[in-house]
């Protein structure tokens, strides 16, 4: 079956999966569970296939652990299955419910979005959660996860939609797709697809945003900050910045920049560089910063010359771009310039900076006294994610539930007429019940 | 003062003007309410040179009194300033509060989205409403007017923005375009406006849509259906009917299209063809519904042939497509596939047949028993409206202040970092605060 004819139903599909009742899917959510566990031989076996190719190409350890399928990557999804079912039915929620007049009721309904294609890195684990939001919230998937995962992921699809289906869920309503290619012919699917969730390299997700008038959402880069204020606590401060740089460099929410406070640098600059330097940590500043670091530190640290206009730099690695800033509002103006509004976080004991830096600076996630790396769906308390998006349209941060849902307004009523509340024959009473 | 240095400082006003409380903004509102009252005579002189260059180049009546800004529209925009004034602050809501763990407390919090351009038809009153709803929601609106009430719109700016700024809201947060090619320019400008909003012909919007990475919120068509049920009841039919299509025929939630169930066709369509032929309005009808038409009525009524592919036509006029179909399920597909997701009523007595249409059509506002034309931010009782919106991402059907605002999450920590998390050495406790 062509591309476009596995699409060709989905819309229908979809109106029908939002049409199921709340045991049909979590029922549905429980096949996928026992059948996940009952099949996980048979998934172990695919994966193996997978890591041994990865390790013939040479990729890195954090890759293929990444890319790993086991018992622990298994528990994980299935406590995530449970608790997606312990979760109340996001769809039919009533909104809102108002009496525009005698027999005139209006309600705001919550419903499934529709379509949703994701686009994913290479982790089984993150297809089966995905897969599983999509169930509990009553969305058709569309699914593309990486190819250095491609045994792994169709076993995994075959597992979870036959599952799926043979617990009364509407057939077609999972599709996986495995080629490049139909990436692009889906980008021209506007009428097929409502919503995609793209995550991967900066300059994958650009493209995607680009070439499609389908609405996106997601983040493309994550240029996330950790500003050190004159008021910071030394220790808070070097303990934070090093989990924000180095727990796990090649996320989206590690920190890229580190602004550093004129009055604080005396105090915390030798520090932060000596453990940085310990860490692996290559340092990059500007003019100002490299000359404030020789003249506290000599030639002990060395430092990578940068240009003012490379604040922008998304390392994912072991490095780092640093400034020196006048005050919390030069951090806050060097952030909303430069940074990508996805994570910052400011260090200091002074409560009514930490408010104005929260105020001011324009990212899903502001953060006081913690690190970056908290910005997260499971962090958060939310479950599983399907992505971050840094837009501000919908939804903004981690993406749980909520945001593959949307609502319809569903008007009841009994021979009202419009041109009798234009006339003035009639008036609206506006009660909401 | 060219265009790309209007917008330079916006993004940075945005943030300022989010920070405004909602004495500031409601002060504004009161300061703008007294402007407009007290410059009417400048103003109404201003719409008096548009109305007679209207007349001049001989635009209709209904287009002449659209764009009139008279004592009756000043008392309107009056009261809707009013209103807002009284509503809550929509700014600051805490939507989500919890603690993730000791001394680590998540917060999502409303804020506005920033700046928000909105192209709008030739109607002053509009100018003002949206102007207003930008201030109450603390977002900096760039606005572009229609070309046939520049004067209008240009005193009305005058005297909004500079009531605005003297009751202290930042300068630069109100921005008027008035030429077409800074539209254009516009369109790429993604690093200072969050979010387009066009009201205008379909080709307008579609134009937009597909110009610009920035998103769009709105509607291109309304292509809206009535759907007679066998279980009508025949007398609300014909008068919802009427009312759906005549009311007001140049708006979007207009009927466009009659679906009529087979089975109530002998009882229905006669005196249905006869009403809309003395309201003036044309039938069109593929080849099955002439020939029933025909067989009803004889020759008295006449029918424009159409094709089957032709559904999806938009009339705005005194116009309308007709179709005979076998059930609701036959009408709910015919929707789904040629409909704009707009409104779509259906008129039943069969309380069942009404939950399984509401539920199965797929469009922003689903109705029962009463006319398209209540679709509208007034008549659903949230005051003023910047539009309707047929996306399903972000905001749905009429759009009000809520949808002007977004959230950002903050998280307040003392020193926490993920590393300890990750190691299992700490644990979150996820409470609901």
């Amino acid at each position: 079956m062509g591309f476009q004819d596995k699409l060709k139903n989905i819309k229908s599909t979809a109106i029908s999966l939002s049409a199921t009742g709340s045991d049909i899917r979590n029922g549905a959510l429980l096949a996928v569970k026992n059948a996940l566990i009952n099949e996980k031989d048979k998934i172990f076996e695919a994966n193996k296939l997978d890591v041994k190719a990865a390790e013939d190409q040479g990729l890195s350890k954090s890759v293929i652990k990444r890319l790993m399928f086991d018992d622990k990557k298994l528990s994980g999804v299935v406590d995530g299955i449970d608790q997606l079912i312990s979760l109340p039915d996001p769809i039919g929620k009533a909104l809102l419910s108002r009496s525009l007049d005698e027999g005139l009721d209006l309600y705001r309904v919550s419903v499934p979005i529709g379509v949703i294609c994701l686009i994913f890195e290479s982790r089984p684990d993150a297809l089966v959660q995905i897969a599983s939001l999509c169930i509990k919230s009553g969305n058709c998937a569309v699914l593309k996860g990486g190819s250095e995962t491609k045994n792994t992921n169709r076993i995994l699809m075959e597992v979870i939609s036959s599952a799926a289906y043979k617990a009364s869920l509407p057939g077609g309503c999972l599709i996986q797709i495995e080629e490049r290619s139909e990436v692009n012919e889906l980008l021209s699917c506007s009428d097929s697809i409502d919503l995609i969730i793209p995550r991967g390299s900066n300059a994958f997700v650009q493209y995607i945003m680009s070439h499609t008038t389908i609405p996106v959402m997601g983040h493309a880069d994550g240029v996330c900050h950790v500003y050190i204020d004159r008021s910071a606590d030394i220790e808070k401060a070097l303990k934070i910045s090093l989990d924000a740089k180095t727990q796990y460099t090649s996320v989206c929410n590690a920190c890229e920049t580190f602004l550093i406070d004129k009055n604080i640098a005396d105090k915390f600059l030798p520090e932060f560089a000596t453990m940085m330097k310990n860490a692996g940590v290559t340092l990059h500043g500007n003019k100002e910063f490299i000359e404030k670091l020789n003249s506290l530190c000599g030639n002990d640290i060395s430092c990578e010359l940068m240009d003012d206009s490379d604040y922008h730099t998304e390392y994912l690695d072991y490095a780092c771009s640093c400034k020196l800033v006048d005050d919390v509002d030069a951090a806050i103006a060097h952030i909303n310039r430069f940074g990508s509004h996805h994570s910052d976080s400011i260090i200091t004991e002074d409560k009514n900076t930490i408010d104005h830096f929260m105020e001011m600076v324009d990212s899903a996630n502001v953060m006081s006294n913690c690190s970056t790396r908290f910005s997260d769906g499971f962090r958060y308390g939310f479950g599983a994610e399907v992505g971050i998006s840094t837009g501000k349209l919908h939804a903004r941060g981690p993406v749980g539930l909520e945001g593959l849902m949307t609502y319809k307004y569903k008007l009841f009523g009994n021979g009202q007429i419009v041109g009798d509340y234009a006339s003035g024959k009639k008036q609206f009473h506006f009660r909401d019940m």
